[in-house]
């Protein structure tokens, strides 16, 4: 299923001890709706606060469901910020997580002195004049295949390699909104809000652009990248 | 003053005794940062869940102040979801509703099976299909002066005429978005949101567009003429 939610009200995606999931609630609805208890596979978590356009999620029904009937019935049970825009019958060998080719997410900023209200749940408000032709450059320095170790915070997650490789990377501005675009084939813990707090640092004028490949060499975290804030941040598409 | 606001969680504009409002909101800011108590005068009322982007109000302070400072010490102290855009030193005899010669209002509408959970604060969800065609040619038969009677909710609210003028009622159609845009001199009580309601009914079949004049003159509020929802609405603009 290709699922959409506003992530504002949420404790990220993964079910947890604490606070509401979006995972939670997929496997509240299709346990209402089925009365079978499915567990939902996504294609990856979103941290809390972090909205999904696409996330792909796939899980085992014993009975037959007509997709489209099985859609309507889990929006009928699922609250407004979680809908499901897709269901999908796919092979019994289908992983939601594992057979992602590519991801893509977008962040978005809002560059103007003031936050316009409807804006505030989806977009990082920065006022300081970005320029955008600085962020355009760092940006280029960071496609293609690197360790990323100065892009994440892992606490507690040893993962195998910080090597990860950016396919694409650009920044779009139209008026006061900047939409800074991803494409990779996986990204580490916090890593596109991590690259996304890097170029608001460049665009501010902070860090210059042509530093991006000893930051990258230092494989060490620093405040030249800062995590930008969640709310900016959309799940934007799964390719399989 | 000019003032942006997100009215899903306030009980409208006016101060009323239960629920919080916007105008009590920025009565408080006022008070906090002034220490003074002044009544702010809204240009008009805006309902339970209305937005605006350009709501304007006045207000008299004895105290001399820098517009572009007392802005900044408002902001500081409203919530996110009300902002203030800008406020200038008007003439001593300024009053916001009596001085506006002109009102803007949008009412937006998503018309698509699956309303993204992020637009959904800010449009009204039709899911069939409305014919925009149908639509413009209802409202190009309301603008002009008429007895907009059958267009108005107005409990123990007797008004002196409920005459009024559109000078301009257009509907644009983008993607799945449809925004009615309607300037007036005034408008009568739940007006737009009327007539938002009846060129629904018209996009989806339920009324032919020639009809409108049968339905103007019959000055009854029926069924043909509902309420569209208040989250669609945007007091857009304000000219004096």
């Amino acid at each position: 299923m290709v699922v959409a939610y506003d992530g504002t009200d949420y404790a990220g995606w993964q079910v947890q001890p604490n606070g509401v999931t979006v995972q939670q609630k997929l496997e509240q609805g299709l346990a209402d709706v089925t009365q079978e208890a499915p567990k939902v596979h996504g294609s990856g978590r979103t941290d809390q606060g972090v909205h999904a356009r696409r996330q792909v999620a796939h899980f085992d029904l014993r009975d037959a469901w007509t997709p489209v009937d099985l859609r309507k019935a889990l929006n009928a049970v699922l609250p407004a910020d979680i809908r499901v825009a897709n269901v999908a019958t796919a092979e019994r060998t289908f992983h939601a997580r594992r057979d992602a080719v590519h991801k893509e997410y977008r962040y978005f900023i809002w560059n103007h002195d003031l936050m316009p209200p409807w804006k505030r749940r989806y977009a990082a408000h920065v006022t300081n004049r970005l320029d955008v032709d600085a962020m355009r450059r760092a940006a280029r320095l960071l496609v293609g295949r690197h360790d990323f170790a100065a892009f994440t915070a892992n606490p507690n997650r040893p993962v195998e390699t910080t090597v990860r490789e950016i396919l694409e990377l650009t920044v779009r501005k139209r008026g006061s909104g900047i939409v800074v675009r991803v494409i990779g084939t996986g990204f580490l813990y916090k890593m596109v809000r991590s690259v996304a707090g890097f170029l608001i640092r460049v665009g501010e004028g902070a860090v210059p652009p042509d530093e991006t490949p000893r930051i990258l060499a230092s494989r060490t975290r620093t405040a030249r990248v800062p995590t930008a804030p969640p709310q900016g941040l959309f799940l934007w598409n799964v390719t399989y």
